[in-house]
């Protein structure tokens, strides 16, 4: 065969083989294209039954029910006992424990001592805005009742509306199945921190409908008139945005009106407590600011045949390396999962510091109030006794804080710990002043002594609760599936676990 | 034409450009092997004149003549007084200015008040290892006189030995034009730390280079028998890698022995001078854990016509971002620059926050001596001032640690300020033990207010600097260049600026 015969077979050959390739990639498009056409659910409203969503989602719902593999309970006030000197007199100090997979969240909630043991609808500690962030039911209660509506009365007045965990519908449009915001507040707060929510991209939807629920918030008082006329105060959602997302622009917004969670029931300080700022924590961090959104790392994409679909097991990145860190770092998993090792030991080394001082400074306090300090005394130490938990908590409260903007988070732990230590440094003066030297605060190195001293009848609160859910909690799932709110199915096989025995 | 033949044609056409290519990169690497041929400066000895390198290497002597554009002098110890206090009774209270390119290097240690103004060889605060990483001199010396004697005796004595500032001869051989350690007290430490030097590879060479001098260091006390038979001490440049590379490594080291470099003249704490770790900081931050070395960020290639070489003007990658970090950061050099800002907005927070704190303890701890505090009530103090200043000392004495860093020099600088209000805590009772109730520390918010405090008396200091400037200066730079180690034109066009009015 002569060389330009030669060329010209190969390159014939070449060209067939290109064409057949193409056409292989243009079936797999068409099917790609009816895979992704987005089916409705259900033709009106707001399907807040997650399995109601499967056969047409099929590869996100099973993705998404993963979720409940997560399922250990990790009890931190057992880890950290000063945390529960640093909330005495607040819920936190009750129980508290690492977060689990979306599939818990209701459960988590439902079985937490925070939320308490009501007896019926008007009973219990928590008002309705506790369910906001754990099930797909709150936008359809909030649809059907009107926003303030659904923010008014105790949290026990919803058990038998808010029946599924976070899911589907807390994201994603019933009928279209596109990306929405369901909470109205964060469109509200963004829109107070300057957004214009149309020119809003797809990618910051990737991050918004996360930041819906991971985000720094507090209860507003919002008093308004409802449908039979009354007077009635909702206690709402609120992203306190309007002066910025860092701890410093968020403080001062709450400094602006001396707003407080609760007083601390051992130190007197009137203090706010920081709610899983986990969107404003990574808007500080290097991923955020070159362009990820939490679904990048969080949901990474998936093949499934020749379809892509994104991964709704939300889970710690680091349980998928491969598919999410790899795809832009060049790096063994070993190396990678060693670097992101030392980030968490340099957070949890300084938030022992800051956790351990900020909690002998609430007991130091208690000791100053004993022996007579008076508020005069007292005024510069709780100030910053209140500015030293924020930063801590702010630092914190959210997942992965550590992960998300190491540099932030130690910035944020060291400034919290400079405060607790300056309200120490006072409070032996003080102290002094009343004839007291050389004052040690008591041992809070256990769960059980810490939580005696910041007065936590756990036993009580543990009867209560069981009590709770043998009485009360089956009633309102019975009333859920009677009025088509709940398929009982969905919870069987479910371990229902708590940080104490059922 | 037939379709076949329009094929072989484009085929034929092709290949014809692709073989004038082939041979144009041949033309140019035979071009860049005749470039790259590392041509003999001399043939036996250390070259210490730098511009004797020229002829040989014009790039890159060319590039590290740049150096000299980094001329500007920014008095520290003016931007924060707090170093006046937090070195009291030491040298660096007296002079302190962030650092000029290499080329000055030579000209600033002559300068700095802390080398005092000698009159004779054998007078003056400072001893010989002082000139270590300021010339190629040193290697020269250390080959002629032997390592123990060149640590010997007092700086003054190398007067007028040591006269060229820091260049080619410290980092590569004079025949072969190859990186070499200059500096025999870096292969001990790497060897103290395990290191096998024969499997040191040419990629870590590119930092060890810089690790000769940007490094931690003391003085070993190191007795020997000189030529003469003299029992003698040579204070030999000494890295304390034996235990680690960390900050917590090196205090155990310093402490497994009780070393201090000198006792604070004011809370009488026996201090470690932490003496910019660069390489040590650089090995915990993420470039070094990628696999970069000091040149890939500090000496970037540069292409001259056919020819790549290493940019040999060290100075920040900020300076020239497109030719350092883009490289590998898809991004616009703004946007690095705002992310590189705002992490040195953090470490200055946290640097002012630990400086002032550590300040005031020293002036507290002042007060309690006064007061009648004994040695018993102030050992825990003064051991939390020793660790506290050695962790500040430590992140942040070394060039760019926010930088090289970030993450671990925020964490020193956390541990470094809670240490120091620990020593407030303890003082603010042991003052109240001794009767003093609300003592604050006399204000140190200027550098003229600082170094009072410190009985830093500038005046006189600069005119017996000046004296000797002006009388044996230029005895030493005369003897100099007699005896050939000198050439006097390379001081030409050099200003001579220091931190005070020449």
């Amino acid at each position: 065969m002569k060389k330009s015969s030669f060329i010209l077979v190969i390159s014939l050959l070449a060209i067939a083989v290109m064409t057949y390739m193409l056409l292989s990639i243009s079936t797999k498009k068409q099917e790609q294209v009816v895979l992704n056409a987005n089916p409705v659910v259900k033709a009106e409203g707001i399907e807040s039954k997650n399995e109601e969503w499967r056969d047409a989602y099929p590869r996100q719902y099973d993705s998404w029910k993963k979720t409940a593999q997560s399922d250990k309970i990790e009890d931190l006030v057992k880890k950290y006992p000063q945390l529960a000197i640093l909330w005495a007199g607040y819920g936190f100090s009750k129980d508290y424990n690492a977060p689990r997979g979306h599939f818990y969240a209701l459960q988590d909630n439902i079985n937490t001592l925070r939320t308490g043991a009501p007896t019926g609808p008007d009973d219990g500690p928590m008002p309705t805005a506790c369910w906001t962030c754990k099930s797909t039911d709150v936008p359809r209660v909030i649809a059907e009742e009107g926003e303030n509506e659904y923010f008014t009365g105790k949290w026990a007045r919803l058990g038998n509306q808010i029946v599924n965990p976070i899911g589907c519908a807390d994201c994603h449009n019933t009928q279209t199945g596109e990306l929405q915001l369901s909470r109205p507040y964060l469109t509200r707060a963004l829109e107070s921190a300057g957004w214009v929510m149309k020119d809003v991209s797809y990618q910051d939807m990737r991050s918004l409908a996360c930041a819906q629920c991971h985000s720094e918030y507090y209860f507003k008082k919002t008093p308004y008139t409802d449908k039979e006329g009354n007077k009635q105060v909702a206690n709402v959602v609120t992203f306190p945005w309007e002066k910025g997302f860092t701890a410093e622009a968020m403080e001062e917004y709450y400094n602006s009106y001396g707003f407080s969670d609760w007083t601390h029931a051992l130190s007197r300080t009137p203090l706010i407590k920081a709610q899983h700022p986990g969107y404003e924590i990574f808007r500080t961090g290097i991923h955020f600011k070159r362009g990820l959104s939490c679904a990048d790392c969080h949901m990474p994409y998936k093949q499934e045949g020749s379809v892509k679909f994104s991964d709704h097991n939300l889970q710690s990145p680091l349980n998928d390396v491969a598919n999410s860190c790899l795809t832009c770092h060049r790096q063994s998993e070993a190396e990678f999962k060693a670097i992101v090792e030392e980030k968490l030991e340099r957070k949890n080394q300084l938030n022992v510091i800051a956790m351990t001082n900020l909690g002998k400074a609430h007991l130091e306090a208690k000791k100053a109030w004993d022996e007579g300090a008076t508020e005069a005394e007292m005024a510069p130490v709780l100030a910053l006794l209140r500015s030293s938990q924020w930063f801590w908590d702010y630092s914190i409260a959210s997942h992965g804080s550590f992960f998300h903007a190491p540099e932030e988070t130690l910035r944020l732990l060291a400034v919290a710990n400079d405060k607790a230590q300056q309200a120490r440094n006072l409070l032996v003066g003080i102290l002094a002043q009343h004839g007291v030297l050389n004052y040690e605060a008591p041992d809070f190195s256990t769960k059980e002594k810490a939580q005696e001293l910041a007065n936590v009848n756990l036993p009580k609160l543990v009867e209560e609760k069981l009590r709770f859910k043998r009485e009360l909690l089956p009633q309102w799932d019975e009333e859920a599936v009677k009025a088509g709110r709940l398929n009982k199915e969905w919870k069987e096989g479910m371990s229902d676990t708590a940080s104490y025995p059922q």
